[in-house]
């Protein structure tokens, strides 16, 4: 339980970190990942985006201990409108040390908490309010554009659904996508280790990875570790869904070695220093737990408050009931009680609180379907309705939001949760979980859920939460992490790909590129998990010549498509087909004589 | 490479094969898989489609060496219209013994090869036109039902976007499709042991699973281990994509041992009859290799006979060329010969043969794309536009006939692949591979293409054909051919859900009711692997007594939403909250106050 963490440090294949410089702001170095091509392709190296931080910069020593640099401390300091507070002291509950269990080792280094000065809204919100364009908002700019220059006019086709993707994205953009609402920059001042991202439907789609121990089971230094190999493969949020012993002390390491957003359901904490009775929770104690996991630098809140007391009855018919613990949490709470949830009542509360940090609000779904019978019920739109008030509520407040969806949705109804939530939420971005497009398949919950995750990706959502193949059947471990990583970032770039975003595309024509060329290593270089392209091709053909081949393993060197068609082209050169192309383009319409006359 | 091939033969767990007899056919026993469920359920078992044949049976002996039961024979016999001939001897060049390799020992059991009496159609489509309801068509329309009766009417919604399925499907109803080109039954007269299924787009939708050895590796063991591993876990229809040695044989052996359609590429053999050399592929050497494999009992042939001369100056400018096999082949023997390729030009000679043993056609895309940038072009839609000519042509001469499509194509190009493909092909059934939805991530294409064919599917794509996670990769083993079935599954699955095919829900029903009731067993034996399910559940929660805990890993009990949520059901019968949801529901419109104006 005290053993430093481990975690994986050095670059991917044929990879390394570049730093783009700012204009506007000089202490703006966005961090992206060159992969470098085979000098045969005379292609120059493709930019991709790059969510790993400083673990994959060759340049950096990591040192866990002490946690990352803090690139973003001077610009919060610098606008004047923080301070640093004494900060509430920790208490042995925060760590659930009530009861059995062993204590974790404290991240030790020293740090001072901040917040808003008397008043001050310091979101980025706020600043986009202001027309301020912050460094954070300049950062994702450079991030969003890839390398890319404002000249480059990229082939773009697609089917954005009505968002506004531009060709390039400039700090002006970002910061009036985030004015009106349409995107927020998860950012907690506390939380200076953070390399800014965006969440938003005219932006790159992002996904998110849950991590966390449970009561039954996992450790900190797993978690830490989970936690660098989720940004590793590609996740550019994280959240901390820990609900065993040590949540106070897990969440600090990984907040302190954390270059992405971090999320956390604030009730699953409150509820641990209640001992696990949902009736005790009260406001005092969840307030109490708000404002710590702010101070730490928590950079989004899952908060529940759209689970209504009149709801709750809309559930009673389900085939699963209420499937989210922090909505049935409330439920509870509510019938307990019989009246409006704390989270309701004091919501307003909850946005002092959030703007004094820049604590994003994921408003929560706890009443989301957990079956393909559920979907899109009362219950669930009921639900969808108020977070639309409690949208309007936190923009009132200068907060951002983001809006969490289902769940388990069959594909023809997932466009409608898509459509009501743009319309219910004024455009907040959408956060969905999957959503899994059949129940029958436990154990394969990354591929049910892609397919949905994909599609309501294209329509809209900004954010893709992710599933592993452990959901519905225990922890992910490792392994499980990395593959469902993979998978939402199949699903988030198939997504981009659809909408049309102007920098999608490159790397599926480097890779395809590389394929038709045979150069195999640039292929394993392009993919998304480089190791498991290389590994799975060495099993059938493990000899380094085979690498260099003009052929593979599923066909061998006579049934190679790949091969023939070079020689068809090579033959067709030799013909002056290319020259016949452009005649039979431009003859257009005789493409065929019906078969049956001739033969 | 002579061992006997060791199969897995024993049922799937918590499952017995029963089998529904027929009314209008005596003969006709349609198997189906009964899940039992725990009794504490209160409900009948579930049955699901069963595309496993006798090899889940555990009252069948199985013998590799004598093959299966010939369960059509009588019904082709009796029809009256076929005759035993001496056909064509097997010759060397068959196995393509001329060069190297280890011959593999030959299936020793005799049989008869039947073909059509003189000038008599023996196809499904000939039978359907005269208005013969034959065995097969009832024996599908039971199979279809999973057992539900005429007067079942399970909950249904669903955009099935202009298909037309009934809400329980008659023989007549099969019949009916299968004259109107809509649908048709693979069953060559030389396959008896196949167990009858239907390819449409008003059936459930259906998947295939590749096999086959090639020149670099993989024997007949591993091919027949294949088929059944790949049946077992649903594949509906299998092709032998072998191009190595012992084609003949192998494909003997899986033939004699299949309960499910087979399909091949014919021209892959005729290349190894002229040592790989395409330009020196000819009409005689193709003729004589239909005819082999059509006495074999082949029940579809892929044909690449779309592939003008015309077309290939297309392919010129894209990023992957040409990616079919067989596709590459026939351009560059119309490159080499500059004239129309052998299959144009016999195609009605073609269908002559494919009448007279009821091989239906599998028109195959050879210019498909093979990368997003290729996607949608004109060589890929003018090669459809011929295809359907050449559907024309077949379904004068009674041959039944589906569509191949692509292949690699981002989301909001697919729908227009299926928009054109019913267009211009009459509506006879899709048959596509994926489309892989991005070219990034070699090593996941099973998922890359999983979501393309979910929504193709759902769009009214009628057979779905896996990838594995080796594509582009390598050639796939036991492990690639489960994953890629049981992915297949999910998206052949979502797409019914989303279609609103009557028999689909059932199965997301009955699971869902098992996880919320903390029925573990009966969730993973209601699952499509349920080895899978439970191996993930024991790997965090061993423990047998947690197979019937009230909570999972996951969460752990205090945060178990499901179990919460039993607890909120309670609690809210005795509040009398049923009554309150009726009378909530009956109010309808307020239902919620703005919290802003009381928080």
């Amino acid at each position: 339980m005290n053993a430093v963490p481990k975690v994986i440090a050095d670059a991917l294949p044929a990879s390394r970190k570049i730093y783009v410089q700012g204009s506007l702001h000089d202490e703006v170095r966005v961090p992206m990942r060159q992969i470098s091509l085979h000098p045969s392709s005379g292609e120059p190296p493709l930019t991709v985006y790059d969510s790993s931080g400083p673990y994959t910069d060759s340049t950096v020593r990591i040192d866990i201990e002490r946690g990352l640099a803090r690139l973003r401390e001077r610009w919060i300091l610098e606008r004047g409108d923080v301070e640093p507070c004494e900060g509430r002291p920790v208490r042995p509950e925060d760590d659930g040390l009530s009861g059995e269990g062993t204590a974790t080792r404290a991240f030790a280094q020293p740090r001072r908490t901040l917040r808003a000065r008397c008043g001050k809204a310091v979101t980025q919100l706020a600043y986009a309010r202001a027309g301020i364009i912050t460094p954070e908002m300049e950062f994702i700019a450079i991030r969003e554009n890839l390398g890319r220059r404002g000249e480059d006019a990229p082939a773009r086709d697609g089917n954005d659904w009505g968002a506004n993707i531009p060709q390039y994205v400039t700090a002006e953009f970002v910061r009036a996508e985030v004015a009106a609402g349409r995107a927020i920059i998860p950012a907690n001042i506390n939380h200076p280790e953070l390399e800014p991202m965006i969440i938003g439907r005219n932006f790159l789609v992002k996904i998110n990875a849950n991590i966390g121990n449970s009561a039954v089971s996992s450790s900190m230094a797993e978690e830490v570790d989970k936690l660098v190999w989720a940004i590793r493969w590609g996740a550019d949020t994280v959240m901390d869904l820990s609900t065993g012993r040590n949540i106070h002390t897990i969440r600090e390491w990984i907040l302190r070695n954390s270059p992405v957003p971090i999320g956390t359901v604030p009730i699953y904490q409150a509820l641990e220093k209640v001992g696990g009775v949902a009736e005790a929770l009260t406001w005092e104690v969840f307030r109490d737990t708000l404002i710590e996991q702010a101070e730490q630098g928590v950079d989004y809140f899952t908060i529940h408050a759209g689970v209504r007391l009149a709801y709750i009855p809309l559930t009673a018919r389900r085939v699963t009931g209420i499937v989210s613990r922090g909505g049935s949490i409330m439920a509870k709470w509510c019938l307990a009680h019989h009246r409006e949830s704390f989270l309701y009542e004091h919501f307003e509360e909850i946005c002092a609180i959030c703007r004094a940090y820049d604590v994003s609000f994921s408003l929560g779904d706890g009443l989301r379907p957990g079956s393909i019978a559920d979907a899109n019920d009362a219950a669930q739109f009921a639900e969808l309705e108020t977070l639309g008030e409690l949208t309007r509520i936190a923009w009132r407040h200068d907060c951002q939001v983001m809006i969490e969806g289902p769940g388990h949705v069959p594909m023809h109804k997932i466009k409608e949760n898509m459509d009501k939530q743009l319309e219910h939420c004024g455009e907040a971005p959408f956060y969905t979980l999957g959503p899994l497009t059949t129940d029958i398949a436990p154990g394969y919950d990354h591929i049910t859920s892609a397919i949905g995750a994909a599609m309501i990706g294209w329509y809209g959502t900004a954010m893709l939460c992710y599933v592993t193949p452990k959901e519905h059947l225990g922890l992910p471990d490792r392994n499980d992490v990395k593959t469902g990583v993979i998978t939402y970032k199949i699903a988030a770039h198939a997504a981009d790909l659809a909408k049309g975003h102007p920098s999608a595309r490159a790397r599926d024509d480097a890779l395809s590129r590389a394929r038709f060329d045979f150069r195999w290593e640039d292929q394993f270089n392009l993919s998304l998990d480089p190791d498991t392209a290389c590994q799975f091709h060495d099993q059938t053909l493990p000899k380094e010549a085979h690498k260099v081949a003009h052929f593979c393993s599923m066909c061998g060197p006579k049934f190679c498509s790949m091969r023939i068609s070079h020689e068809v082209r090579m033959e067709a050169r030799e013909q002056g087909m290319q020259e016949m192309a452009e005649k039979f383009r431009a003859a257009g319409a005789q493409l065929y004589v019906p078969a049956g006359e001739e033969g």
